[in-house]
């Protein structure tokens, strides 16, 4: 796979500035720790939150260095909450590198996480005003509110559409937005621009979410180190589940409501989900966000980052991997 | 037990009113959750860093309701690390209470401890200036990382007093100060009678761990919620260890080289490390810090709150529970 920025030489730079950045906050005792944070890192995620500070700060007039550190601490929240997960996933891959939860137990993880959250908070209260620092805490309370729901109503059937969207809002698109509106504030854009490109961002989160979830059901572990069906085995009952239970004839509710799953169960299942317009329909919702995104972005101002953004967020919401 | 702050009718209900406060913040839909919350609550932990809090603030001139929530973000920051602690040790009781994570599994403990760390934080970025938001922050990084070197460091022999005093800073002592200066900055206090708050609570937070790591030697599970010897037997070696290892004939070393640990072996270390003498150093060094922080109270102003501070300060520095 070709690096996701490849078409994007100075913010492909810019991004190895930020990882850069981190990795000189991260200068703990731990060798092991250091190192995994150094692999987590280099093992290809597409940085998308820190890019969408970096292109956000472009329609105003960026500080570099604070721009980076903001970048920086983005990325930390967004990888605090990588191994959190690991942990509670039970997971044992990530970004294709075994996760610290697998190679040194949830002990270690736990704290890496809260160690890569603490530095995180911490860069945030450094570098960014009091509005951006209050939202950036008040945002992983959410994260973690959608999570919690999430792991609560797991195997639960009578999952609506409705609060699908509500979770993958807190779970992905409210800290997208938030990326955005936080690069746009911190240049100084005025409120009207900075309201635009948040939307830009929740737009785009929640058609990314979308497509990640129907990915779920496709995609090979070797392209992203989960699993196919994984979401469905641990009873996380997504977008396109929800939509194939309006059409079910009660077959698909009867095999749900047998866990655990097992693998020839989820294969089955998902035949089901498919033959019910499960994925198609979930496809149909991520259009309808990806041409909201497509509207705010018309309305941006026409600097060059305007057609990057639109370039990543057709990539973005048009892949199969 | 008689409740901690018995003696103490006002801050008692004070601290009420903190958990009340905790609790109207913990509006989760996962009714669970809100109920771990609570047990942990009303399960008569000391909340002595809320006590700190308020205590500190009647040295200046407190905004009642700023400092209230202060005094609940500062509890929750410590109760985050509590949930995540059982994960660490894989402890199933705490404050005598099945923890979280035994109920629920690390899933649900990982999220519980985020979601109080970000709530608690997204408080102090509401209630506190921008230099107390920053500290704050930052020490969650500094408690992070004492763990995590003391998880590196497990079974390691060759461990000093100067690491572990470092360290010990870092876990409580570091948190017990700044709970003392939140108070006195956010009420106004001057910068000399600040830092005398602080450095009090440093050297009550040095005493109160070191007497903490003697009294696992001793005290009874009914007590403390853990079992006797629980450091020891997680390769956790305190002072006593460090200073008994000094004095040993090669018998203690061999011993402690030998894990996992039964428990007769804990119990024979435990009685090598009190025949060399491994209790009553660290009480001596505990005694140290106790006179270091009656000498600061000497210091502070005439107001009732100092004559509280002696007494709990002689009371936690003198406690067998």
């Amino acid at each position: 796979m070709k690096p996701f920025w490849a078409g994007h030489p100075e913010l492909s730079r810019e991004l190895d500035e930020v990882k850069q950045t981190i990795l000189s906050r991260a200068s703990t005792d731990d060798v092991e720790v250091l190192e995994a944070i150094r692999q987590m890192l280099a093992s290809g995620g597409k940085m998308l939150r820190p890019a969408f500070v970096l292109l956000s700060s472009r329609f105003g007039s960026p500080d570099r260095n604070r721009i980076l550190n903001v970048s920086a601490a983005v990325e930390m929240l967004h990888m605090a909450t990588l191994v959190h997960d690991d942990i509670i996933d039970g997971a044992s891959l990530r970004r294709g590198v075994a996760a610290l939860n697998a190679l040194r137990g949830p002990r270690i993880a736990v704290l890496v996480g809260d160690w890569l959250f603490a530095a995180s908070l911490s860069l945030i209260a450094d570098f960014t005003g009091t509005e951006n620092a209050r939202s950036l805490s008040q945002i992983v309370a959410r994260i973690c509110g959608s999570e919690i729901s999430q792991s609560a109503d797991r195997f639960a059937v009578h999952a609506s559409v409705r609060k699908y969207l509500r979770r993958i809002a807190g779970k992905t698109a409210a800290l997208f937005a938030l990326s955005f509106y936080v690069g746009a504030v911190e240049s100084g854009c005025p409120a009207d621009l900075s309201s635009i490109l948040r939307r830009l961002g929740y737009c785009i989160g929640m058609g990314f979410q979308i497509i990640d979830d129907i990915l779920d059901f496709s995609r090979s572990g070797a392209d992203t180190g989960k699993p196919t069906g994984s979401d469905l085995s641990q009873g996380i009952f997504t977008l396109p589940v929800i939509l194939a239970l309006k059409k079910d004839d009660g077959n698909l509710a009867k095999a749900l409501s047998r866990s655990p799953f097992s693998r020839r169960a989820v294969s089955r299942m998902t035949g089901i989900i498919m033959a019910k317009g499960g994925i198609d329909g979930a496809r149909s919702m991520a259009e309808v966000y990806t041409r909201r995104a497509i509207n705010e972005i018309e309305r941006l101002p026409p600097v060059p980052a305007r057609e990057t953004l639109r370039a990543v967020t057709e990539k973005l919401l048009d892949r199969t991997y």
